[in-house]
């Protein structure tokens, strides 16, 4: 397999998508709810993930796709650890899709036999593509990002995370997190865990922490964040299995420390 | 005095203190600590006021400026509801000025003898400026913006809001805001305000919650929410006076009631 075949092609089909992502939203976007209200999936998103099902199936026929919309066909069981996998999520951010119409992303990530490969997290209204080929560097654009510098202090540290988990919920005791936001510099709520995750591969934010992501969520990040060299585990400390469900906390190194001991309780 | 040419001069320095503030994030920006680290000051912040403040003297030698750095010189006592008043923020959204470097906005708001003139509110890295004449209509740069349409209903609505009050705060009630949380579609933080009320006055948001805001803050959204019919109050329900510190709710009309009722319990 050709790796910068495979990675010029990845970023070329992301810009064909954002396109037409972009193109979408000056028009009224079709919208169908899935499970409830706060559950968008539109129209767009199944288009632009039969996009990628249908390239990755020309170019790279024994590769397989994890999307999740699922609208691959013929793909039968496969073991990821022997596998070409691409974790794909077209319109990461559906609600800012359809109502903010800003601050949404495509999320590419590949894993050649359960290592990372490439990831490509692509800010469609900013054209701003944060993008690694393992091992070569994290890319904004045509532009290489400086490794991290000195680790921001606890209290200069701005920090990703839904709201949600400040309010009584089945999964993080809320009043250790409660205590957590009196204490650290200030907390960023953009609406699209990719392109949040991405903002702490890039140093704009120090920590994030996401609950119930699937692989298509953060297997671009993964990629970007251990480039970097910025801790992602699960929420207990654990590290991600990106083939599957997972709730993550992502840090620069201390910080991850202090959050996770601190921090996070789980229910 | 020459409303539209007023109107022309504002935007015009708007932009020029934006093209200042453009080339400074490239750069490293030095930074002043003022009261915490939480509540960061740039010599840009300064810097951009004492232009608005030379500026605004040079062209209307009458006019009264109102920043929150307090630079403007040789200003006596003055009764606002009988001059006209220029309320300018340079930077809206300080930390996301140094840190992110993007989401950040100048605002500048202008009252003739207490009434609403022009409102003024600059997305610096986006270069999107929201703007009103009063009577004249909303535009996002060349663009008018429609009347909004339709109100969302409670379980569509997008809500700007800091994460802090869900924690306990001197302020507000926070369990009833954690299950407002739950109840509402979702909720953003951006990091700046005036920011964040322009995203309401063109529909990207339903509704924003702020505590403690200047008259810098929301002067200039206040205007913008005006032209818009959005409701834009204090906390508690009453009419906001633009000439002091206020905690502010501004939501559609339906929304405001439900908000206020249900959700906000002052302390």
């Amino acid at each position: 397999m050709d790796v910068n075949e495979l990675y010029r092609l990845a970023k070329e089909w992301t810009l064909e998508a954002g396109t037409n992502l972009r193109q979408a939203v000056v028009q009224e976007v079709e919208v169908e709810y899935k499970t409830s209200a706060a559950d968008l999936v539109t129209q767009k998103d199944k288009e632009i993930e039969r996009f990628f099902s249908k390239k990755i199936k020309e170019a790279f026929p024994d590769h397989f796709l994890l999307g999740e919309e699922g609208v691959s066909e013929g793909q039968s069981a496969y073991d990821p650890q022997k596998e070409t996998v691409w974790l794909v999520d077209p319109i990461d951010g559906t609600t800012n899709f359809v109502h903010n119409k800003r601050n949404f992303s495509i999320s590419v990530g590949v894993y050649h036999e359960g290592e990372p490969l490439v990831g490509i997290i692509y800010d469609v209204m900013s054209d701003e593509m944060f993008h690694v080929l393992i091992g070569n560097g994290l890319y904004v654009n045509e532009t290489r990002v400086e490794p991290l510098g000195e680790e921001k202090t606890y209290e200069q540290a701005l920090i990703a995370m839904n709201h949600l988990w400040l309010a009584p919920n089945d999964y993080l005791a809320e009043q250790p997190l409660q205590q957590m936001v009196q204490e650290i510099r200030g907390f960023r709520c953009i609406g699209s865990a990719a392109l949040e995750l991405a903002y702490v591969a890039v140093g704009r934010f120090e920590a994030a922490i996401f609950n119930g992501l699937g692989p298509w969520d953060f297997g671009a990040a993964s990629v970007l964040l251990q480039e970097q060299g910025v801790k992602f585990t699960t929420v207990s400390g654990d590290p991600v299995n990106v083939f599957k469900h997972s709730s993550v906390l992502t840090a620069t190194k201390t910080l991850h420390g202090t959050i996770q001991s601190r921090y996070i309780e789980l229910k």
